[in-house]
């Protein structure tokens, strides 16, 4: 962990907006960077202490008034160093009706010493980040080595940092991908990273059809909740590694629930309490979980590189933590962002009306 | 309630620091903002819908490494408009350790409409004017009426904004005031706006023999948990009321559990599961409380100015909500605080690497 708290004491904020995150990826490279997140989570989540490190499940406010959304907010704990607070919206009408983003989220980091908000961040290119870096980490742990074949079913901006952070722990020697949308799959070769190998794009029906070649599966689709599954596995080969990064509210799942019951396949929850309320593990009990992201990362293995695997990515807020600390940590010395003070050490801290005279 | 919302769909944030606070009170006047508060409180609160108004329970992490301190948040949404999320941080060695105020928090507003973050503002001040001005609409409710001779334990910063915000209410002819610290006793007169009668410093012993003259009573302490009461009540006048601002934690409480506890002691909760956990009331069962703050600002309550009454007054998210917007709808007039885009509507919301190219 980057110590984000140390020269703190100063109570400025360090705000990092779009045009800082772009600034920070074009200086040290996105693949650089992206590498570096991997690293970052594969060490940080391997080592996790639940006396080191402390999260609260998220929480928020869900309402149908002015329409359909939600604000939640995703806090987690570096004991002795810093709290991080990811407050997301979630507005599905957004871009229709406003071309806003139906993601918007922002990450605020408190140094623990002193209660100070050190930085608040942009945080919805971060979830993105994260969220494909997370993947990869599970990917890189369970899944078949070497070159792998590669499904992506929903090809929104998701599936962007999912097929560019797995291509930066398999090579990706085939890619086929499917969306409700045609153009949006279509559209997904232009905003991939070049290197890349150029997708192939099927109907679902013909992605069905193409599962038995697969090694490796991401499903990344902002399905209705009870509109699910999204894919038929029955012809799943056997090492099938499954990133699920979709499901993140109840009823809100991308999987056929059959597969995800069957005992012979290791579902690696993100965060235990989490993927049994909102996951693909809401239809489990705690008994039928797979080891959990942290004990993957812990120790070797490889003997489930073999067998069919899910990752459910629900999110972890200590993710947020990870990938939001290590951009304050470049932007800092690269001299990114803006520095404000919202408060200021008083002379008399008992004078409340101290800066009217 | 003022709308914050409505011009929102920029993705801009305003942030207010203490500068652009202190700018603000002193274009509109330190009395006029406080009567406005007591006004908008009082209007507000007494029309309290749980349907309308929703909150959660104040939560966050508390903590002894690297010493003794919490942040905790405090979220409320005015449905259909607004979501407000204060984080406080409270560590009690920032002044001797740091020459840092003890809490330190900011308030963030959320446009419901487009999860955007529409405003961030320091909030240590807002906490001192929203805890007064809610002192003061209950003490206007069911304190007696005319002059008043007003009791203080605890001089620090919140009884300044007590003080001030009750003296909007009823006429103070007499202060008298005490402190474990001689010396913040002796500085409040200092600290007071100048209408405001000179305060009479006492020793704890000498005010508990004043008592019997007090028609309202504040206590703003920070006692230690476990280490109250800070007063003796046995000759408390039967008319007497106290606005309780100090116990916000469980076994925090400053006055006599026996006073409490008297069934002829009318308690005023302003968050009843807040005040049972971590109030004077947390002596109480539910059904031990009286009206709570939004029914006593509901109707006329004017029997209860001559019993004793007992503001339990642990901080309602709600208050923090109103007085945030007050001030950005000041501010946005007068084009004090900062704007800042930390989010920008994309061209094409599917392409997350957009700002790289």
């Amino acid at each position: 962990m980057s110590d984000v708290s140390s020269s703190s004491q100063d109570l400025s904020t360090l705000l990092l907006d779009v045009d800082d995150l772009a600034a920070v990826l074009e200086n040290v490279g996105v693949d650089f960077f992206l590498d570096e997140l991997i690293r970052q989570l594969a060490f940080d989540i391997g080592r996790f202490d639940p006396t080191a490190i402390e999260h609260k499940i998220r929480t928020g406010f869900n309402y149908d008034t002015p329409e359909h959304g939600l604000i939640e907010w995703m806090p987690t704990m570096v004991v002795g160093d810093v709290v991080s607070v990811k407050t997301v919206g979630y507005h599905p009408q957004n871009p229709v009706e406003r071309g806003l983003p139906s993601v918007l989220a922002t990450t605020s980091l408190y140094d623990t010493n002193t209660g100070g908000l050190v930085a608040l961040t942009e945080a919805t290119l971060l979830t993105a980040l994260r969220t494909g870096a997370a993947s990869a980490v599970i990917t890189q742990a369970v899944a078949k080595e070497g070159p792998i074949t590669l499904g992506v079913v929903g090809c929104g901006a998701q599936a962007v940092t999912q097929i560019h952070a797995i291509s930066r722990v398999r090579k990706i020697e085939r890619l086929i991908v499917t969306d409700v949308d045609q153009s949006t799959a279509e559209s997904l070769a232009g905003r991939l990273p070049e290197a890349i190998v150029a997708p192939e794009v099927t109907t679902h029906t013909e992605f069905d059809e193409v599962i038995a070649d697969l090694d490796v599966l991401v499903t990344a689709t902002s399905v209705e909740p009870g509109h699910g599954p999204v894919v038929t596995l029955d012809h799943a080969p056997e090492h099938l590694h499954i990133n699920a990064i979709g499901a993140d509210f109840p009823g809100k799942t991308e999987l056929p629930e059959s597969y995800v019951r069957n005992p012979d396949v290791v579902v690696i929850p993100d965060v235990i309490e989490q993927c049994l309320a909102e996951g693909e593990a809401q239809h489990l009990n705690a008994s039928e979980l797979g080891p959990d992201m942290a004990e993957i990362l812990e120790r070797d293995w490889h003997a489930l590189r073999s067998q069919q695997t899910i990752f459910d990515s629900t999110g972890w807020s200590y993710e947020d933590l990870i990938v939001a600390s290590l951009f304050v940590a470049h932007a800092v010395p690269l001299e990114l962002g803006t520095v404000v003070e919202l408060q200021r050490a008083p002379t008399d801290p008992h004078d409340p009306y101290e800066t009217l005279r």
